[in-house]
C-alpha cells in the first residue's frame, strides 16, 4: 500500500445492467465468493430464521415409544374380539386391562386402547374387572412409534430457512442444534467531507448521514451482521486504511458514496487499489455511479468490495438490486421474489433510451381498477421511495409508456394494503396529512394517499377515474362560488357524479419573513420592484384566487417578479420565503406558522372534498366520511390547533352534481 | 390465593370459533388490553420493523438549504439570458459565477447552476471570467430547500411498521430517535409432568419439550420479547404460582397443555382462579382444548391469558390462529394476510360437521393446474405442518369436500418456490430423500416434495395427472418383469405417455431385531405361530413381491399372523420391528441399517421412477434428471453408503410407453 494518491484515473464507464451483474459475478465466482459462506452449529432457540446448511435427519423415531392417545385402558385387541353392548366382555383390571393416561407408553404386549368413558369398573368374586361394550381393533387410540418422524427420515433439506413448527420438528427428532450457514459480515463506510452525524446542528452545505443507517437496516433484513462504520472525509489514505482494516473481518465492505468521477470521488481507485475493480458505473437510474469489485483478506479470503452512490434513493435501490440477492446467496438462499400486478399508468412517462429505469409508483384501485402513478422527485427525493407503492422497471431499449399503458409493478406493500387506500389528489392542505393521521390511527388497515397536483388536475384526475376523492378551493370568477362551476364544466359532462363535501374554511393571506422586512401588506405591494413573488402552478386554486383578486382590484400580473415561479404545495411556497429565495408568497396561515413566518390574511376562503358518487357510497370511504361528518373531536381539535380554519362546514354535503 | 385445589369442576364445552374470539375480544376491550400497550421512543438504528405510534412530522427541511445539484459554477439566471453557441457570455468569476460542488449550498442571490463541462475559463484584461454557451432558467440544477421534504410534513403516519427508507426519511427531517408501540412481553409456560428438556436421555412415557421452542419462536415472529419458562411438573399450585408471577411482568402467559379436562388439567382451573374464564374449548380441528381468559396484574394492569393445547399441530396452528392477531393489535397492527390460491383437491375429504376444520395440504403445479393433496396425520403429527404448503379451511356447516372440488389454499409457502417444487409420489424409498437434498443443494428454487403411498397409488396419481413422477418398483407375476406391465394397464389406455427411467436396485428381506432372538432366516418362518409379522398396505410393491413369492412356496398368507397389519413405509416397518411391535418385516435394508436392525436379504429387485413425458421434457424436471442420468458423482455416493443400493441403471431409458 501507498501513501500518495493514485496517479492512474478511473474513468466511470456506464455498462447494462445485466452485463455488470454477470461481470461482477465471474470475479466473485473467481474468488469462491458466489456460494454459502460457511456453516456453524447453533442451539435451535437461536435459530429462527436462519438456513439449514446440511439436511436434518431424524436422529429418534416420533414418538419414539408406542403411546396411548386417550385415557383409558390398554388392551391386546384379541381379547376384546365379540364385545357389544348386548354381550359385554370383561377384561381382569392389570392383567387384561391396564390404566393409562394419554401420552403413557404402552404396557408391553398390549396393542390397543379403550377409552375410559366407554368402560364400566367391575368387581366379581372379590376381583376388579373392567366391562367393555365394543371390541378394538389393533392400534386403535395407539400413536405408533414413529407416527410423527421415524429415526433416519429427511426431517428439512439443507438450504430451507427455518420456521416455527421446523425448529419443533428438529428438537422431535432428536437434535438440540441444527447447523445453519453463518450470517454474513458487512461493514458499510460513509465518507464525505460533508457529512454530519444523525442529530448534528446543521450549517449549509451539511448533510445528514443516514445512509448508513438505511444501508444497514437493508443487510440486517437479509440476514446480516453489519457494522456501520464512522464517517470517514474525503481522504484517500484514511478511507483506502479504514476499507483495508474493514475487508479483515467482514465479507463484504460498501463504500457510500464518492463512487462517481468527480475530483474527491476515491471509491473506484480504492477498489482498483485493494482488490479487481470490475465494474465503474452501469446504466440504470436511479443510481449510475456503482462500483463492484472483489478483494482479499491478508489471509487471502474472497471479500466483496463495492461502492454505493450518494443520493438515497440511488442508493437504497442499488443495493436492493445488486448487494441483496449477493446477501441471500451467501445464506443458501435465493432473493425472495416481490409479487407483482398489472396496474394502469396514469400518466406519460419519458424514460431514456440505454438506461434501465426503475420508476417509483403509487397505487390505487379506484373503481376495480388498478392504477399507478409516477412519484415525482429524483434520487434525492427519499421520501419518493417512502411513498412508493411499487417500482416499474423500463428496460434500456424502451423510451417509455403513455398514459393509460398497462405495467408490470413489483408490489412494495401488499396488494391488501393498497386494495384498503383511499386515493386523494387535487389541492394540499396540511388537514390532509391530519385526516391521514387519524384515519390510520382508528383503522390500521385503511390508509390514505394524497398527490398534490393542484385542484384542477385533482378534478381531471377524478374525470379520467383516477382518484377515490380530490381536494379543491377553485373559485369561479363569474359566481364568487367555490368549485361548482368547474365540476359542471369538467366532470357533468363526463357523467362522473359527485358529492361536494365541505371540509375547512381557511385563510389565505401573505407569506412573509419573520418581521416582515420589507413591509409588504397588500396585494398591490407585489408589483414593486424591489419584491421578488413566489406563485403556485397554474391550475392551482391560490393562484387562481391570486388572479382573481388581481384582476377585481385591476392589477397587472406581468408587473410582479417571480410571477412565472412556480411551487407545487403551500408548505413549498412557505420554504422558498424561509429561504430567501423569495420575499413574499400567497397561502395559507398553516404553512407561514409551520415555518415560524409571518402571514397576513386577505381573504377566506373554502377547501372542500370532490368524492364521485360511486365511492362516495363505498364501503373503503364510510371510515374517513364518518371523521369527517361525524366532525370527530379529535380531528376537529388537531385542525383548529393549526390556527386559520374553520371548521363549520366539515361533512356538509353543499352539492350533488 | 388458596392452597387447596379448586372444588368447581371445569368443564370443556366446545364453542364456534367466531363466538370465543368475539367473546375473548369483549373482555380483552374491557380490560384494556385490545389496543397498543403503550409508546416507547428508540433510536432508529433500533428500530427497524417497529411501528410508529405517533405520526412523524418533519422538523426540518431536506435539502435544509438550496444545494448544487451539480459541479460547476453558480450564476444569477438573469445574467445568462441571452448566451447562445454563437453568442457566448463572460461571467465574472467570484461575482458573477461562483464555484461550487454538488451538494455545496448555493451562494446567496444565486439560482442556477451552470455544469463544468458547459464552461470554459477565460481571462481578459488581467480579470478571470468563464465562457458559457446557453442561458439557465432559473433552479437549473438546483436542489431547492425542501425538495425532498419541507419542515412540518407529513413523513409517516402513526401505525407504520418501519423499512429501511423509512428510518432515512426519518434521520433526513431532523430525528434521531422515533416513538414506536412497545414490543408485547409475552411467557410461555410448559407443563406436564411428562415432560423433558430437549437433549434429555429418554425413556418410554417421555415427550420432549419443544412447544415452547415453537410457540416462542411464533410469537419472536410477531415481535414480541418471548420469555421461555422452565418446565412445570402437574402440579396446581405450582403452576398457578408460576403464572401469577409471570402475570406481573408480561402482558401474555400462555400455559401449554392442561387445558383439556382431563385429572390433570389444571389450565382452565388456573384462568379461573387468577382472572376471568372466558372460552374453554373451541369447536376447531385441530385445536379443541383451548382457554382463553383475561387477567390482571396485582397493579391492576389487564393481561391476556390462555391454555394452548398440547399436541405440536393444535399448538402452532391455535397459536397462529387466537394469540397472533392480538400480538399484532398491540403493536398498532392487523396480522398480516396470508395470500390464497385456487387449487383442485386431489382426495376427497371429510370434515365434522360443526367444526372449523384447519385441513394442511401439499400443493403442486402440475400440468398447469394447482393441486392440493392433504397431508396425512393428525395433531400429533408435526411434520404435516412442516411439510404443508398451506391450508384449506373447511367451515363448520361443509361435511367436506369430494375430490376434485376447487379449494381455497391459504399459502405457507411462496406460489413461486410451489412452481418450482417437483411432485413425487408413490413408494417410497430412502434415495429419494437423498435426492431432494442432492437437488436443494445445487438448486435452491428447486425441491422435491414427496408423498408415499405405494406404487399402484402412485401410477393411479399419474394417472389423474395429480404428480410428476412416481417411485414404482411393482412386479408383473406373469413376467416377471418391472413396472411396465402396470404402466401399460393403468396409463397407457388413459394417454399418459410415459418414460421408464432407471433408478436404483434394491435389497428386499426380512427385517429383524438385532440378533434375531426368534431365529427368523426365510419367508416360510413367517407362518410360525409365535411370529408376529408387519406387512406393508395393498397396492405397495413390497407387497406384490411378497404375495407374489408366497404363491411361488406355496405359502399361505392367512396362515401369517399380522399380514393384516399395514404400514405405509419401509421406516414404520422398521420401527415396528424395533419397538417389539412385530418380530419382523419384509423391507429395504437401508430402512434395517437406519433403526439398527437385523436384515435377511431375500430379493434383489428394481426401484424405477416413472415420468410423463410432458414432465421428462419440461424445465422444472431438467435438474433433477440431470443429477440422475449424470449419475451425480455425490449423489452415487450418497446412495451407495446407505448400503443395498446398486446403481448400474441409474438415468438408464427402460422404456417408453
Amino acid at each position: 500500500m501507498t501513501e500518495h494518491l493514485p496517479t492512474r484515473n478511473i474513468y466511470l464507464h456506464d455498462v447494462p445492467l445485466d452485463e455488470a451483474i454477470a461481470d461482477w459475478q465471474t470475479a466473485l465466482a473467481a474468488a469462491g465468493m458466489l456460494a454459502p459462506l460457511g456453516k456453524e452449529t447453533i442451539p435451535l432457540a437461536d435459530a429462527l430464521g436462519r438456513v439449514t446448511a446440511e439436511p436434518v435427519w431424524a436422529r429418534i423415531s416420533s414418538p419414539h415409544y408406542h403411546a396411548a392417545a386417550m385415557d383409558g385402558f390398554a388392551v391386546r385387541s384379541e381379547d376384546t374380539r365379540g364385545a357389544t353392548e348386548t354381550s359385554p366382555l370383561l377384561l381382569r383390571l392389570d392383567e387384561q386391562a391396564i390404566a393409562v393416561d394419554t401420552g403413557d407408553p404402552l404396557p408391553s404386549g398390549m396393542n390397543a386402547v379403550v377409552m375410559i368413558e366407554q368402560t364400566q369398573p367391575v368387581t366379581r368374586d372379590g376381583a376388579e374387572y373392567i366391562e367393555i361394550l365394543a371390541s378394538s381393533a389393533p392400534w386403535t387410540y395407539v400413536r405408533p412409534m414413529g407416527e410423527d418422524v421415524v429415526a433416519s427420515e429427511l426431517v428439512l433439506p439443507a438450504n430451507h430457512r427455518l420456521r416455527p413448527q421446523d425448529l419443533g420438528a428438529i428438537a422431535g427428532s432428536g437434535h438440540r442444534e441444527v447447523t445453519v450457514y453463518r450470517r454474513p459480515r458487512v461493514a458499510i463506510l460513509p465518507t464525505g467531507s460533508e457529512l454530519v452525524t444523525i442529530g448534528s446542528e446543521l450549517k449549509p452545505g451539511d448533510i445528514i448521514e443516514y445512509n448508513t443507517l438505511m444501508l444497514g437496516a437493508q443487510a440486517e433484513e437479509a440476514g446480516c451482521i453489519v457494522t456501520r462504520l464512522p464517517i470517514v472525509r474525503d481522504n484517500y489514505p484514511a478511507i483506502r486504511d479504514t476499507v483495508a482494516a474493514a475487508l479483515e473481518s467482514h465479507d463484504l465492505v460498501a463504500i457510500n458514496a464518492g463512487s462517481s468521477a468527480g475530483s474527491e470521488d476515491y471509491t473506484a481507485a480504492i477498489v482498483q487499489e485493494l482488490g479487481q475493480l470490475r465494474v465503474h458505473g452501469i446504466a440504470i437510474r436511479p443510481g449510475h455511479p456503482v462500483v463492484l469489485g472483489v478483494a482479499q483478506s491478508q489471509a487471502g479470503q474472497g471479500k466483496a468490495l463495492v461502492g454505493i452512490p450518494g443520493y438515497p434513493v440511488s442508493a437504497a435501490m442499488t443495493f436492493d438490486l445488486l448487494v441483496k440477492p449477493l446477501l441471500y446467496r451467501w445464506q443458501g438462499l435465493e432473493m425472495p421474489d416481490k409479487p407483482t400486478v398489472q396496474a394502469t399508468l396514469t400518466r406519460k412517462t419519458l424514460s431514456p433510451l440505454g438506461e434501465d429505469h426503475f420508476l417509483r409508483v403509487t397505487l390505487g384501485k379506484v373503481g376495480g381498477r388498478l392504477v399507478a402513478t409516477p412519484l415525482a422527485g429524483g434520487a434525492g427525493v427519499l421520501m419518493s421511495l417512502v411513498k412508493a407503492d411499487g417500482i416499474v422497471q423500463i428496460p434500456r431499449f424502451s423510451e417509455g409508456h403513455d398514459a393509460g399503458s398497462q405495467v408490470r409493478v413489483e408490489l412494495m406493500r401488499p396488494l391488501s394494503a393498497i386494495d384498503s387506500t383511499i386515493v386523494v389528489i387535487g389541492s394540499h392542505d396540511l388537514t390532509l396529512d391530519l385526516l391521514a393521521d387519524r384515519l390510520r390511527q382508528g383503522q390500521p388497515r385503511r390508509s390514505l394517499s394524497s398527490a398534490h397536483v393542484g385542484s384542477l388536475s385533482g378534478l381531471l384526475a377524478l374525470q379520467r377515474g383516477e382518484a377515490h376523492l380530490a381536494g379543491s378551493h377553485l373559485l369561479d370568477e363569474a359566481s364568487g362560488e367555490y368549485n361548482i362551476d368547474t365540476i359542471r364544466r369538467l366532470l357533468t359532462p363526463h357523467r362522473v357524479r359527485v358529492v361536494l363535501l365541505g371540509f375547512v374554511n381557511r385563510s389565505q393571506g401573505l407569506i412573509l419573513p419573520k418581521g416582515n422586512p420589507k413591509g409588504i401588506h397588500s396585494l398591490d405591494h407585489l408589483l414593486r420592484e424591489d419584491v421578488a413573488f413566489v406563485n403556485r402552478q397554474r391550475g392551482a386554486g391560490t393562484r387562481v384566487l391570486l388572479d382573481y383578486a388581481l384582476a377585481q382590484k385591476g392589477l397587472n400580473p406581468r408587473q410582479i417578479s417571480g410571477y412565472e415561479r412556480q411551487e407545487y404545495t403551500h408548505l413549498a411556497v412557505a420554504a422558498a420565503v424561509k429561504s430567501g429565495a423569495a420575499d413574499v408568497g400567497l397561502g395559507i396561515l398553516a404553512a407561514a406558522r409551520a415555518l415560524e413566518l409571518d402571514f397576513v390574511p386577505l381573504f377566506d376562503e373554502r377547501y372542500d372534498l370532490v368524492i364521485p358518487v360511486e365511492h362516495y357510497e363505498s364501503e373503503l370511504l364510510a371510515p374517513l366520511l364518518a371523521l369527517v361528518q361525524g366532525q370527530d373531536a379529535g380531528f376537529v381539535a388537531a385542525v383548529q390547533a393549526l390556527g386559520g380554519y374553520g371548521t363549520e362546514q366539515m361533512g356538509e354535503v353543499l352539492a350533488e352534481l
